[in-house]
């Protein structure tokens, strides 16, 4: 039987965290850095409760300890946490370590040992390439068959809340005869679930096996430089365009408290070969926006979208990340791609949305964006709802600040 | 005044690590594993002698403290290892702690944070550019402007000696209408330089201050399955041709042992920005070869070139890895990208040497290879020549095991 009320009040309305979500994050209320989880307008400070795991799992403040610990030791920790959160009886033993949220910071979530960004979203593939390659050529010829991804940054992995300079770079307009350094003019942001790797693996994995692996989803804003990007990316691919940040949500939502929210990937439009079928449906009915507001001004939704949108899941990225024998590791972050849907107004990026610049975006209080200027705060939200609760994230935000003064040398 | 001989007379003749040399790694002779110091044909074991800097340094089998300690400490541990080393005074103290390299095993020296793949050997770009896409397209637009890279997977580098899977991959001839699920039938090897990231950073760095960033370079082998490669890498580049197994030698060879060879990257034929400029010159002569041998046959050399070869140096891809304002880590590895020089016997992958497989290589026991095949072992070495002595890297071996069976799942 599911349980579905704590005798924490604010755990049971209109919040993003009741009893049946319990993500896991890392805060610090001025009395140090720890573990975790966020119920109704609470932080329960999990290391001080009888929580039933090994102690030293909660020895730093990341839950990389306890991803390696493995699925039995999340099913334990998750119905001990229910247990003590929902049976009055425990209410006078907890309660002294809830936190109020809106006291403390949260940090990033885990140590994120690698990251890998997909590119799996067939509408933005679509859009992306119709702009640059045009509508005949949209999809390279590989999309189909491939979820293509590539290397990220892990060092420049953030937690929602921390600024972002914008970039310098090269870069080139079509017509000029070489390249300039000059801060990114098309700065923009990508709409992404993260799914984050907590079982190790060395070897080719299955898509049941990958799906055992995943611990827990993030919403992740991976923030792309698309001038740098155009005269950077051939023949190998993005490196700086997206090195300067990506941030992440605070709170790690686990596969379990998403369980119910699960749907299938679309029928493929091509046979995929048998080590990418998936026999469980891999993706979440979970709704996503993208809030955009200039500094000191109200924000408005640019866009709304699902990640159910998406055509790989990120079972089936992490099966073909192994393909070549590749190990992968506690803590490896896999961003989903860009997940935009069939409508304008599901579109993910700035790049989609104002069609490459040429049809800027209206911001509710006048005003309008091709892509973000300076001062402007992208925030990423998302929900799976189910009767009468929702399973959220939290916000993944960030502030763009101006570029910092080109140092002497590079004049 | 440089000191030249050791009172290890094995130090002092034919050697890869005379006393000017003193590279660092990690072994174990079965006794555990710890950090070593190589002196002709033994191993010091350092963390046992009074090396002068602070224990804590050696405290696990990895030299990222020591690198995070800062070029202050690099130097005053190589002085003090010069004299322990060279005074007979030590020698009744450090001998003891010298255990034979014929009796340990060596281990990854460092922890690799992150690993960075680049591209900025303009012989083997030109070449493999002449076979994609014809000579008249060979070298990118931006090639000449940008030193090339692209974040490849710091799990999958290895130490030299480690056996090596070919991979699994999705593979599509240009007949295919489908592409199949296969072993790689072009697998080969990239030879490289890796230079090793020995300090932090946050924000943009020039070239000087990159150049005080590295701690010591490596060799490396860049295994890549060309067939995979060719039908994944558009357009966000190579995934996994490339992330199979990434070799290195086990010793870290100070930049502070390679300062007599240091030679000037060449004159740039396009101008650079001014943040890729540099004022030092940024490369070294050092020696390069690449051997194949057979399963239980002798080997042939079929490739020899040097590291000079390069157009951009590790100072400036560091440099320019740093733009977007990317967070580099101690650990982090940086492969210079393959050193092919003018010649067709200069050429550092058997897709160049081959010619995408025309034209195949001859075996001094006869047979020939257009690609690797299974049992064979490459093996790279290089060397930088002074007067008298060579300041040696050590073996980067690989042999290559045939592919797993393929799992039923896969079928």
């Amino acid at each position: 039987m599911t349980t579905t009320r704590s005798w924490l009040e604010a755990a049971n309305g209109d919040t993003d965290f009741p009893i049946r979500n319990l993500p896991y994050g890392v805060f610090d209320d001025g009395r140090g850095a720890r573990c975790g989880v966020a119920i109704g307008d609470r932080i329960l400070d999990v290391a001080r409760v009888d929580h039933g795991v090994d102690p030293v799992l909660f020895g730093e403040p990341a839950w990389n300890a306890v991803m390696a610990a493995g699925p039995a030791v999340w099913s334990a920790l998750r119905a001990r946490l229910t247990e003590l959160l929902s049976d009055e009886a425990h209410r006078a033993a907890v309660e002294p370590h809830l936190v109020a949220m809106a006291s403390a910071r949260m940090l990033m979530p885990f140590r994120v040992s690698e990251y890998t960004d997909f590119y799996a979203g067939k509408h933005h593939a679509t859009n992306v390439g119709t702009m640059f390659r045009g509508p005949e050529n949209a999809l390279p010829p590989n999309w189909l068959s491939i979820p293509i991804g590539y290397n990220g940054r892990a060092s420049s992995v953030v937690v929602s809340g921390t600024p972002v300079r914008r970039p310098w770079g090269q870069v080139k307009g079509p017509d000029d005869a070489l390249p300039r350094f000059a801060p990114s003019a098309r700065f923009d942001i990508e709409l992404e679930m993260g799914a984050i790797v907590g079982q190790p693996s060395e070897g080719m994995v299955s898509v049941a096996e990958a799906e055992g692996m995943i611990f827990g989803y993030v919403l992740l804003n991976d923030w792309s430089a698309r001038d740098i990007q155009a005269w950077e990316y051939q023949p190998l691919g993005p490196f700086q365009a997206k090195a300067t940040a990506t941030t992440i949500s605070p709170w790690i939502v686990t596969k379990a408290a998403l369980e119910p929210f699960r749907v299938p990937t679309p029928e493929p439009e091509r046979p995929l070969l048998p080590y990418l079928q998936a026999r469980v449906p891999g993706l979440y009915d979970i709704d996503l926006e993208v809030a955009l507001a200039p500094d000191g001004a109200a924000e408005t939704v640019i866009a709304r979208t699902n990640y159910r949108e998406m055509y790989y899941s990120a079972a089936q990225q992490l099966a073909h990340h192994t393909t070549s024998g590749c190990p992968m590791r506690v803590g490896d972050l896999l961003g989903s791609g860009t997940i935009s849907g069939p409508d304008r107004e599901n579109r993910g990026s700035l790049l989609e949305l104002s069609w490459g610049g040429k049809e800027p975006v209206e911001l509710a209080g006048g005003g309008q964006r091709r892509f973000i200027e300076d001062g402007d705060t992208l925030t990423l939200r998302g929900a799976a709802h189910g009767d009468g609760f929702r399973i959220g994230f939290g916000a993944c935000s960030g502030q763009v600040l101006p570029p910092v003064a080109l140092p002497d040398w590079a004049k």
